[in-house]
């Protein structure tokens, strides 16, 4: 089995206390910078809040704080970019003059593992974790431009943040992901993605988990990879096909453009992966990415989501496998999520899975 | 008990075989109007998909056509409104010259009576039913100004196109909702709600009906009566208290501004109304909407919502409630839904629910 490259990893603590881990190819400077920045007093108090209505949970993040809780797009211009390396004039997030993968604790997290306060059956202290992942020190590169090395330096970091959440019993489901775009609200344009660890089941992590396993228990087998076999067979929704990965769109996509990265094998969570697997990853993924970019020939907000096992405990039958989905429905129009999908919870698509695959392959060609 | 205001119905077809009804009080002129427009060739065809992965439908609508499905706000306001009524010169969705409510089948449906297709276990046609409820001819007023006894006619409306719905076995479930400002996406401003029947319990639905069934199994009561009970006696969240109704802020809203408006006796749909009942929420509802765009003095984008029982069979201790929802977040912010939301399905509310509470409370004075 080909053997990972090899990666370093410098842990290190901010001013006010956050950890920070950068991730390096040898050969990089040591990071031995210090966080001169004085010491921000943080309340990120936060609670969960259980609806007694539908059974789920909800983060408040603002029952203690009067003040606006993440910075304005303004705010955060103002100030330069928190997440470009520091320069003698200017400290940033990250205490050094360049970096390569960086992860850190979110400055304005809406889960901490520091929160307390009451517990009720439906009444939590926010107990979780809120990461940053910094791709790259470049503001202006996206993760479609990364070289593949990078890419595989950021699916280490990934399964290196997994693997130590593991270390926090109290912690139940982790979601790596990544939103882009300022249409779906993201102020910081420097190319990131975040790691979310909830201290419960977060509900549609429930539901796939739910339909693995009543297939697991029905046939043995592994339903996402039963589901990305057939549409592989199928052909008409499928985007590629390598040695360890399929990309397909799902035949019931919700949103106009969505496609589901499966790796072939059985794997429960992103520590899982083998370094071969995780190599064509980092050569096919930035390839679907400029193809969503490509697909109307302007930049697509997005969500990427790995979906896994729960960080503790047996899931017979759970995948992992990503789930990438944009917004946009035209080249000038998105689509919003009204009455039918926020209030009844059923998505309505205008685009035809097969044609929106049809449009990728293109741009994939 | 008191008894309902007269309401005279003139039911209609529309020239591309459409059912349109209006709603008037007596005295208005006769409905006798034609639609003169050529009968354009509907392709409303839509599929249902059940995504293996998470058990759940998603309506595709694009299946059949390459086109757009629904205009653009350029092409509606080039156009002209297709809800205003209609003029000598131009033909619109209703053929009367005034009106005062009026319901139709809508000319883009996501869902219609004679979808047909393949049916498997993971794929159906596109039963169902996508109606429009129009709230009253001006075109530049909002719900939040409409007299209570036209609040009324709405309800009544409402009311008789749930029982109506409940005709056609293939229907399992209505949502009664009005989506309204650009900011979540709707392209026509004249006042209007809609009417889905979906031929599957949607996901949330299923959701509250499930917490519904345990809590009255277990208590024998109605789960969202005792939770508005609460509501009232802890007084925190509340905004109304009156004979028939109350409305809260729920206590772990998953948007900045929600409201549940909640009738104080136990009543499964919206066609279970007593006269009272509806005459005082004609009254409260106007009064809550107001408040809504006057919380921070700018329109609210919101999506209203009635929960109700489903259209056929018993669903013990379900109970009609309308939710209110915006995602405005600052006079200049909406919330959108990222990561957390779209891919884990956990919601996190940056204002406290008592504060959004205080901001309705201040605004309701």
């Amino acid at each position: 089995m080909p053997a990972w490259p090899e990666v370093r990893r410098t842990d290190a603590v901010m001013a006010d206390g956050r950890s920070l881990a950068y991730y390096d190819r040898p050969g990089a400077p040591p990071r031995d910078g210090i966080d001169v920045r004085p010491p921000e007093a943080a309340d990120p108090a936060s609670q969960l809040r259980r609806d007694p209505l539908t059974g789920e949970w909800t983060i408040v993040a603002g029952h203690r704080q009067e003040r606006t809780f993440q910075p304005t797009a303004q705010e955060t211009r103002a100030q330069g970019c928190p997440l470009c390396p520091s320069t003698p004039e200017r400290a940033t997030e990250i205490p050094a003059t360049d970096y390569q993968v960086v992860v850190f604790d979110n400055r304005f997290p809406a889960l901490t593992r520091t929160a307390a306060g009451i517990e009720t059956p439906d009444e939590r202290p926010g107990i979780g974790r809120c990461q940053v992942v910094c791709f790259t020190d470049d503001h202006d590169a996206r993760l479609a431009d990364l070289d593949a090395d990078r890419v595989l330096l950021i699916v280490q970091a990934w399964a290196d943040s997994v693997a130590r959440l593991r270390e926090d019993p109290r912690l139940v489901s982790c979601l790596v992901f990544e939103n882009r775009g300022a249409d779906i609200g993201v102020t910081l344009t420097h190319p990131h993605g975040q790691v979310y660890a909830y201290p419960f089941l977060p509900p549609r992590e429930g539901r796939l988990l739910d339909a693995a396993a009543r297939h697991h228990a029905d046939t043995g087998r592994i339903l996402a990879l039963d589901v990305a076999d057939a549409e592989e067979r199928d052909a008409v929704r499928l985007l590629a096909a390598t040695d360890h990965w399929t990309a397909h769109v799902p035949r019931a996509a919700r949103w106009p453009f969505e496609v589901r990265i499966t790796p072939r094998r059985a794997i429960a969570s992103l520590d899982g992966l083998h370094a071969d697997e995780a190599a064509e990853f980092a050569v096919l993924y930035p390839r679907l990415l400029r193809a969503l970019d490509d697909a109307y020939g302007v930049p697509m907000p997005y969500v990427a989501a790995w979906h896994q096992a729960p960080l503790a405990g047996g899931a017979p039958g759970a995948q992992l496998f990503l789930e990438v989905f944009s917004t946009r429905r035209a080249p000038d129009r998105l689509k919003y999520l009204a009455g039918s999908e926020s209030a009844a919870g059923v998505w309505i698509n205008d685009i035809a899975p097969e044609r929106a695959a049809a449009m990728l392959r293109e741009a994939l060609a």
